[in-house]
């Protein structure tokens, strides 16, 4: 590989660096709050803000395209080279609540430049992010002579992430025409840290559910009755509790089948990377590390399925003590996974798992939220290859990889596109999304325009899977 | 034995009953609700009314007794006799609130006889058990031409039994010089059924407590986090399942230290009752019968000890999902402990017990509420014996055993004043306490009237402990 940075790309960035701060700027102005009703105009002004962005930085296509909620903006710019490949840039103008009082030093819509960072909401989530892609561009065509991008580059920035992505499916569905491509590149992720830059190469998928135990028609006196009939919460938690071995593998028939299991050299890159058990449990909030054997912290998060308690509830909960066996418990599970496992799959493993351990007075219901599928690309898949020799040219070091362990709608472009997802972000730790003082580091974000220069020629050459 | 009835005695009752029905339709006719702050001058009225009635059935005293609730009563009798023994009747006379909107036929404290039965809120529970014990007494002395009780008479009748008990222990602490006596009867239990004529010969006991366990310092995102930290509702949930064995016999060690087990006689009587389990299970509102292996359900209720979930809880319990792992989750536990069984040790048992099983990064803390210690009178103790076989003079036929599965303030008695307690109730399961339209069977009110005038005279003769 290659880690030559281009002088040229680099003296055009420098030179239109103030440029595209002002613009950034500027459109981090605009507090595109999905979330709040009363700033739906502010997030269709950030639509329109960045698709006439889109045109002035050259798109010859830059469209509000309208959903049910907050609208996206879509915009194409065909490469006219024969055969070149297609890439989907993935990412979101819309932005998550702030205001002054949760603890910022300074106007959360008022970006402030300090100590080479550049404070405002949006900043790295995703705003900062999305827009590197624009002088990214400008600077590849500038280096290169060319006057259109090497691959035909489509943009899809969607306006209502941060309050869900509730129609982000449909849109994806509505439009898979004019969105196919041959891959996706996410940005609305980040790297390792300051020093580490990585690219991400899969995230865990979701399945989540209720389960309902039903006992006694109504609670019942356990003075009376305790200990000879069944308690729905006592089985609630027989459920739980079997739902790991000793070892903390998840225990439920055949939900391990199909997992993609590591690869040694995977788990080489993982265990090279400088991880602080320490700080990383400062960061969770958590006084201790438990979860499967055989695995490290980073192989749990990453690249394991696993099954976890987000609630459960049951009898009664008020001061004190009530001497009842109760009428009814309930769970929420949640279930990540990994590429390999099927959704529909798991659901139903766990339906199976259920109906069989229960006794005989205990009726049960499980309700599915839905699904959200894995997705992984290969650390030897070509475009995976350019992604990282990019960001290498534009770092100036190897970079290493990374996955993770949260769930996002780029499954949903994986799913319906049917293509991979690769993810090119620049972001790091301290960057405090969704927290107040959310800022960007600016040297990062010209990394992250570099990258961006590079990766168009490289992928054009390098980035088809074979 | 010999269940000889005395014809003295029957003339008497039968002379007498119209005298003592109209007497207790008026007391019935105070609603004496200790729950309700608004009916304290009702309850206060109720024991003025019965320390009055009980002046005028003989009792050389009888006073109101202050607590920092509701007022007793208490009445003393003695026999004159040398080296009598001395039984302290325990029972209440505050009742459960009542109104016609929750079902009733009737006007609950208006009080209406139909059918052979006298219906009001308190006709069983316990008004109706406590006033059987005013023309017991005056039968007693009338059938043996005595002008005291054969045994010392004490009576003590509660006022806020109905609303916790609250300040019962302090009274009896207070007043434990005056309440010594030999043996308690409660009469605030009941029967098998109309049919069958059984004497309780124990309660069980009882401790309960919280357990709450402390996990990340916030609610974490289980696709950050998840899999990799200990999730303290899944600990809660292994805690609950870890509690019973696959035998559901409680898997703490030391638990069962002490255990008085059933012998093969107690074992034969209970399986001799006329026991329908599809029955039990409607009146349990259960849909299916589970508990200790080998073990009936009768045995279960009522001579075994449990360990049961009251409550659980522990992070999001709204609608739909969330995908967190929670930063607590709470347990309420209640034992039910047995004769044998001491609620220091078992609180110890499972303080030693918890403290083992948790993973590093949970944090936890245990709140006992407290201890009710359990009672048994053996079946062949002679006092016991004398309630069977007065009883069983009434009945005209031989009465069986049974016990209380339930726990209550005969235990402060005991405790207290360190006697047996025995059990004389005539209620039968029907009689709907705590619910709408209760009512007692006059008959077997009548039956309760004439246990009452032979237990002192057996007891007198047989009664004491060798």
């Amino acid at each position: 590989m290659s880690y030559t940075p281009d002088s040229a790309v680099r003296a055009y960035i420098e030179g239109h660096r103030a440029a595209f701060l002002d613009d950034l700027v500027e459109w981090l102005r605009i507090p595109s709050v999905s979330a709040d009703p009363g700033r739906a105009a502010d997030v269709r002004r950030s639509a329109d803000w960045l698709a006439a962005k889109l045109t002035e930085t050259g798109f010859p296509t830059a469209e509000v395209w309208e959903t049910d909620g907050a609208p996206a903006v879509y915009a194409e710019w065909p490469s006219g080279d024969e055969g070149a490949p297609t890439v989907l840039v993935y990412g979101h103008h819309d932005v998550q609540p702030a205001a002054v009082e949760d603890g910022w030093h300074t106007e959360p819509f008022e970006p402030v430049v300090k100590d080479g960072r550049l404070y405002a909401r949006g900043a790295a989530d995703d705003k900062g992010q999305v827009f590197f892609h624009t002088l990214g561009v400008r600077a590849h065509l500038a280096a290169t002579g060319r006057t259109a991008p090497a691959v035909n580059l489509k943009l899809l920035i969607e306006g209502e992430e941060e309050s869900g992505s509730a129609h982000f499916p449909d849109l994806v569905r509505a439009h898979a025409d004019r969105l196919a491509c041959d891959a996706v590149i996410v940005s609305d992720t980040g790297m390792w840290s300051e020093d580490t830059p990585t690219v991400c190469t899969g995230m865990r998928g979701l399945t989540d559910c209720q389960i309902d135990l039903f006992g006694p028609d109504q609670d019942i006196h356990s003075g009376s009755f305790g200990g000879a009939v069944p308690n729905p919460a006592t089985e609630a938690a027989r459920l739980v509790a079997a739902l790991h071995d000793e070892d903390r593998r998840v225990a439920i028939p055949g939900f391990y089948d199909g997992v993609v299991e590591l690869t040694d050299r995977e788990r080489e890159l993982f265990a090279e990377l400088p991880f602080d058990e320490k700080q990383w449990l400062r960061t969770a909030h958590s006084h201790g590390a438990l979860g499967e054997s055989g695995y490290t912290t980073l192989e749990r998060i990453w690249a394991r399925p696993t099954a976890e308690v987000n609630g459960i509830g049951g009898g009664y909960q008020g001061p004190g003590g009530k001497t009842i066996v109760p009428s009814a418990a309930q769970l929420k599970l949640s279930f990540r996974l990994v590429a390999g496992q099927d959704g529909d799959r798991v659901q139903q493993a766990v339906r199976d798992w259920v109906t069989g351990r229960l006794p005989e007075g205990i009726r049960h219901e499980i309700t599915f939220w839905g699904a959200t599928r894995p997705c992984l690309t290969p650390l030897d898949h070509p475009a995976l290859q350019s992604v990282a020799r990019a960001m290498g040219r534009a770092f100036g070091q190897q970079v290493r990889f990374t996955r993770e362990g949260g769930s996002g709608p780029a499954a949903d472009l994986q799913d319906v596109l049917g293509v991979p997802v690769l993810f090119l972000g620049i972001s790091v730790p301290s960057d405090g999304w969704h927290a107040p003082n959310e800022k960007v580091e600016l040297d990062l974000l010209m990394k992250g325009v570099e990258t961006a220069a590079y990766l168009w020629g490289d992928l054009a050459e390098h980035g088809r899977a074979r």
